[in-house]
């Protein structure tokens, strides 16, 4: 049973045959994404190139009918689950690298590539693509630009807003647009590619891209600084951004994390460690050592209790083991976790991480914070057990202070995960009536029947 | 003498005070720009905050008078030249540095700010924006973000856009839009300050940007290689681009650049150089001799002719003397120029010299490139007589091709100078039509009276 018009059905049916599925069970592997929100698609399409989505698309508009672009559905906001209803179109038959270019550092892409294929690939031209969520293994391009994903390496070498050229995408009116050149510099009317990148699927979907490489650096060195407490940490982090050599990795721990890691991970942290960072050089042979030593005096300083550097990639798994060792151990504190990205500007980190710990005490949560210290952009694990009625309220509050805290602090709701479902609500207290009116005018250009993924990103 | 309504006149006058100015001779000073294009605006505001910005663009816009943002006027496409009249927006005033944060490698600015005054300010805290075009000491920040602008830098830094974290513009609506945070990383919502970065003040006017910045590299060291022919560089460039050591700058110039430099600017250069380069790479004193090394090691191979690398400033400037020669020689093959700064993918640029060549030949003019190998953007100089009509006639029609050649190389219209009026006539051979009209329905969202700027960057 579903609410399509049988004409799209048969019309549809006919343009993608086998690529076209409808019954429930089928249906259900696209109803929900890493969020765990889960709303059944009406249909699913699978389709194979750019000619069909854009039939697609126009069928959909003609009938009034969503279309929500899916990726492998390992984003946490919401973003994928198709809340209206309609067609959840997934990109995993649009799988081919079309063109890897080594001496434009450019790659062509269908948006269904899993980024760690495409990393892979590109590995054998000494090339990379800088965004390198923890998801790589299995999430898709499409799903990185539609989120402006990141990950630890977006210090040094940005995120995927960052590192795209052009893209060819498929309008919510229906059109093929084509965006940008595979080239490094332009300046030939409006950047739309960017404006797609990070749109979650509200203004387009995206069919191909041209990706900005950058040359793998032969090597990589890790060091572990454990400090007496955050705001060494912190002060440290903006010593590390303050000098020349960039960190190619800039991982931070809280008090909770360091905590949990030794009491419960197991991994081997002094007993005074009130905070961590993991720091990450790259280069080669010739640059490592000197760039690795800048990067030891920048983090040495007041607080300092320990730092230990990695001299080949064992010590380095092991450093690293720490980081590992977190994630299991935080379910050992509540079964439910809410998980936000929020980025404040790298001066304002130990504001961030003081505040929240005033919002755990408040709101009588555990609240763990670890992340991407170089950019700002903290993970804020707000513990809570689903079953109780009255935590998931508190914690569901408590996040909505979380919200305001950072925006307070000068920064914003989401750093690489995107707004989705989760935070679409939030949108107005981090981003003016004005500007987000224009943003809502832009929506309407782009899709002016309103028909791709409703419900997400802008706030009702 | 001007079309003003008088009502518009009192209400701005008591506005702005001295800040308004009607008096021809003061007109004529906010007539031009570097692209020697002219017209009278009918009044010109020095506007001295937001505040007054806004009030400005409202008062317009209730008259449907066009509103004309302008740096110093060293553009050279026509984007400053008012041409539909109306007021001259002049930034000189709105020139202060409000903010220089260190920690957070960032500054906030007014738009009126010189991009050399901001750096000379920001070499006291280590720290530099990368946008470095040759004007640096006399163009505004504005400016620069209107255009996109980059310089031999963005090869490693990037160009205006990939070094912008947020904008307060005034919206040809009259709304005052925030757009971005203080942070490194953002997934919150359509990123509309890329968006306004080159849109050449005809989606807003923006006044107030917070700039990333970059630590400084303490030092820096040139390599100048000469090759046989400008295949042999241009496969030069491409190594140059595929290993991990990114030049700091990478600066082309062909065969006639360096005929020029040497048999009429005097630069000692050997008689059978072919083609040239100038490689740059900044560091420390402990990573610049390998990163040097890198680049060296890239820059040889078949038809290198010479290689010689600077080992102090002196040396550095007078390798550079042959790229300084080379303006000034350029005007003794004839009195007018039109200079355009095409942009292909690096691996195309020996096709893009040699397909200028041929048509150089076919309009038998002199045609001279040189400028930004490792972003492909090259500055193509077509030198003619203007006061020649068949000259003139055969120059507009020879760049029409070089545009046309450089979209069918994958490239585009403008690497960083944009697009004004000098190439708006050629958008629809760089972007389809579905595409140019979302940047139509776009601009009709921010300007829906289209007063800002009319006649730039969308062809009619």
């Amino acid at each position: 049973m579903n609410a399509l018009p049988p004409v799209l059905e048969t019309e549809l049916a006919e343009l993608l045959g086998d690529a076209w599925r409808t019954d429930p069970a089928e249906r259900l592997t696209y109803a929900y994404d890493n969020s765990r929100r889960e709303a059944l698609p009406d249909a699913v399409a699978l389709p194979t190139d750019a000619a069909q989505v854009l039939a697609l698309v126009r069928t959909c508009r003609r009938h009034r009918v969503p279309v929500v672009a899916r990726g492998r559905g390992t984003n946490t906001t919401g973003a994928a689950v198709p809340v209206a209803g309609g067609v959840a179109v997934s990109f995993e038959r649009m799988n081919r690298i079309l063109q890897i270019r080594p001496g434009d550092r450019c790659a062509v892409v269908e948006p269904g590539v899993l980024n760690g294929d495409l990393q892979a690939a590109l590995r054998a031209h000494g090339l990379f693509w800088p965004p390198d969520p923890t998801s790589a293994g299995y999430c898709t391009i499409g799903g990185n630009l539609a989120c402006n994903a990141g990950g630890p390496r977006a210090v040094k070498y940005g995120a995927s807003r960052d590192n795209v050229l052009a893209l060819t995408a498929v309008s919510g009116g229906g059109e093929l647009i084509r965006c940008g050149s595979a080239t490094t510099k332009g300046s030939t009317g409006y950047d739309l590619q960017r404006l797609l990148v990070g749109s979650e699927g509200t203004l387009a979907l995206i069919v191909e891209a041209t990706l900005r490489l950058v040359p793998l650096p032969p090597e990589r060195r890790a060091v572990r600084a454990i400090y007496r407490d955050v705001a060494s940490a912190a002060q440290a982090v903006a010593r590390l951004m303050a000098q020349p050599v960039t960190p190619s990795m800039l991982e931070f721990m809280d008090h909770h994390a360091v905590r949990l890691a030794r009491d419960v991970g197991g991994a081997r942290l002094p007993a005074d460690a009130g905070a961590l960072l993991m720091i990450e050089a790259d280069g080669d042979a010739d640059t490592l050592p000197a760039a690795l030593a800048a990067l030891i005096r920048a983090a040495g300083g007041d607080g300092l209790v320990s730092l230990d550097a990695a001299e080949d990639e064992t010590a380095r798994a092991a450093l690293w083991a720490a980081r590992k060792a977190l994630s299991p151990a935080l379910r050992t504190l509540a079964p439910g976790k809410i998980n936000e990205d929020v980025v404040v500007p790298v001066s304002r980190i130990p504001d961030l991480v003081e505040g929240v710990q005033r919002l755990a005490d408040e709101f009588a949560l555990p609240i763990v914070c670890f992340g991407h210290a170089g950019n700002g952009n903290l993970h804020v694990n707000l513990m809570y057990d689903p079953a109780d009625d009255d935590q998931r309220a508190r914690a569901q509050a408590a996040m909505a202070r979380v919200f305001a805290l950072a925006v307070a602090l000068g920064g914003t709701l989401s750093g690489e995960h995107g707004i989705g479902l989760a935070k679409r609500e939030f949108m107005p207290q981090a981003i003016d009536a004005p500007t987000l009116a224009l943003m809502r005018a832009i929506k309407a250009q782009f899709d002016p029947d309103g028909i791709l993924n409703p419900g997400k990103l802008l706030p009702p």
